[in-house]
């Protein structure tokens, strides 16, 4: 993990950690060839939960699911396997959606409406829920106290397995998320749980999460693709009792932006994260839409690969943003503090210091557009062909 | 050029010529290292004329003059350079590009209001117009018949010069381009200039003109990044006099598909030409969008370069199109005429068959949306370590 994500108030572990009365294990029950493939997070008692999905118009069948799942408003566990998405796998993979949650709700003494189910990996292969059927028996005796073991049971092209948590009053928040590739989000991230043991009313947890997503996950991209799998989930199974909202909801904010980095960070042949900052904008949609061209552009992402302080490439970022209110007189742009574009026109810029600082590991870019007020931050990361390997043969491989 | 693009109706002339009246010649004047770098483009008369620019919102000095120069909608030439854009260089650049059009009709004998100027190449560099008023002088005395020599000089990334010609009754018409790499063009592409000895109305030239680039140049997408430079123009010097006008049109479509799939074929480290037939759709606006969400894929685009049937990526680039009609019911799939997705999941198909026909030089990807009667086909290309290579040290090189 990068040793300097963005500057966060917030205090995070230095070792992940639960809620109390969450738990979670993983094992191989035999998708992979090896690592872990299946994760249950479970809560001793029922959790208030809250859920946003994948606006891809072919979700998966454990997003047709989880919708309806979710709509109960409480939740016990969440069964994830990697490998096979179960998407694209009509009627029958809806069935073996419900199977895996019968399973793990079977397994955990409890009911199947109280269980969401996710599935990431490949798209349109059938899901060998009987691997998972048998491997989920007996995993409740597993459950342990280290989010780190579930994360790494829903690992795909991630190179390390990702939780965070932080303290609110008496309670705590632990993230656990995975994500690569196949990132554009849109409401949601691949997939992305969060754990409190704070006690939360179910309409509060769901407006702060969908609050907290709309500027971390949903300003995240890797290459433009949204996932069929997207999930982020929150379960709060009130043990720690009430906090004070407004310290939760911050910390939840701060959670989700710096679990976005550390998505951004390990996308698919990363090796830079990329903040693209937008001040001065006509309107908070103008401001997330610029800074997400620019976060998206194959030649945006190219150069700060190469070093190559191109800077007009982030101009023609943008400047391809047809429908929103620009003027090129009034916009400036920066790369990690030092001004390349004044008045839409290129600075006469020190090359050699503007190459060494796009080598940073974290390279932001800032532009002020001088039209309006609104302002938004996307997450992203360099193209190499790191990237083009691991898609180019991800089915096969 | 690849020798299996589309089975055009059209017949091109093996090697390409100029329609009556026109010639061109190119020059090294000191901009590139070696390697031709100024072309000049002219007509021995006066030519109605018609142009499409960039959508981009921080457009080159020479598009900002275009706008104003085809107001006149008389041509007598086109001087173009390579290696420099002249974008992002406020006064002084649209100073300059005026006097690139000052040299010309000096050069030519005729006034600046009748020479269409453009530029391509690095972004935010000064124009050293000096060198191309140098190199002016005395290029009328150059101008020759074969329009691949103007090609060649304004070639950036481009791996080979790009020209086509047809005939239409008595008259020719004569297509020269280039453009690899910065290519989701909007309204026009990179460069594109069209010349015809037919006698056409400015209005009539115009409107198809639009027409024509509505479904070619608009449906070519090498990278998603929109340039500040494209520029498409047509020039008709009436010396072959009236020629049927339906003939026509069909002529500068067919040529414009043409030249779109040659440029699409020579994207930055493209080993493939990628169509995106959608059929099927509620709208011509819907079936553009999803064609072009298809062809912009980073996913759909390695999928193809490393020839591996991930069928499932099709259905996401389908399914990100969020206020687009789709069912996944009826949504079918096919690559190079295999079915891979039949009603939203995968069929069963022969993995090495697929995996076979992947390796084409040209992939035909089919979507079928059964929700409606509309269809549209976009053009593009595999995404390769080439293109990242080039775009990584593109400023340096």
């Amino acid at each position: 993990m990068p040793p300097q994500l963005s500057p966060n108030v917030m205090h995070f572990d230095e070792v992940p950690a639960f809620p109390r009365g969450f738990r979670c294990a993983s094992r191989n029950c035999g998708l992979k060839a090896d690592g872990k493939d299946l994760a249950l997070f479970a809560s001793d008692t029922d959790a208030t939960a809250a859920a946003v999905f994948t606006r891809n118009q072919f979700p998966g069948a454990p997003v047709v699911l989880g919708r309806e799942t979710i709509k109960g408003g409480v939740l016990r566990a969440i069964v994830a396997n990697s490998k096979v998405s179960n998407v694209a796998t009509g009627a029958e993979g809806l069935a073996n959606a419900r199977r895996m949650a019968a399973a793990a709700a079977k397994e955990l003494g409890t009911t199947s409406d109280h269980i969401l189910v996710s599935s990431t990996g490949v798209i349109g292969r059938r899901l060998p829920v009987e691997k998972i059927e048998a491997g989920l028996v007996g995993m409740a005796a597993d459950l342990q106290s280290d989010p780190l073991v579930g994360a790494a049971g829903i690992m795909t092209t991630d190179t390390h397995p990702k939780a965070l948590s932080t303290r609110v009053g008496d309670a705590t928040v632990t993230w656990v998320a995975k994500g690569s590739g196949m990132i554009e989000p849109n409401m949601a991230t691949m997939l992305a749980y969060i754990f409190t043991d704070a006690e939360m009313e179910r309409t509060a947890l769901d407006r702060m999460l969908r609050d907290a997503v709309h500027v971390s996950f949903n300003m995240l991209s890797v290459d433009s693709d949204t996932s069929t799998s997207d999930t982020c989930a929150i379960l709060a199974n009130g043990r720690a009792g009430r906090v004070d909202e407004r310290a939760f909801f911050d910390a939840l904010v701060a959670g989700c932006i710096r679990m976005t980095e550390i998505l951004a960070r390990d996308g698919e042949g990363a090796e830079h994260l990329i903040r693209a900052r937008v001040t001065g904008a006509a309107s908070d949609d103008e401001a997330r839409r610029v800074a997400k061209s620019l976060i998206n552009s194959p030649l945006v992402k190219t150069m700060v690969h190469g070093a190559d302080p191109n800077v007009g490439r982030l101009l023609m970022a943008v400047g391809k943003c047809f429908d929103c209110v620009i003027a090129p007189e009034s916009t400036d742009a920066s790369i990690n503090g030092y001004q390349v574009v004044r008045g839409g026109a290129r600075v006469d810029f020190d090359d050699a210091v503007v190459r060494d600082t796009l080598r940073r590991e974290v390279v932001d870019l800032e532009i002020s557009l001088g039209v309006g007020k609104a302002d938004a931050t996307a997450f992203g990361c360099d193209l190499t062909q790191g990237y083009i390997d691991e898609n180019a043969a991800y089915y096969s491989s």
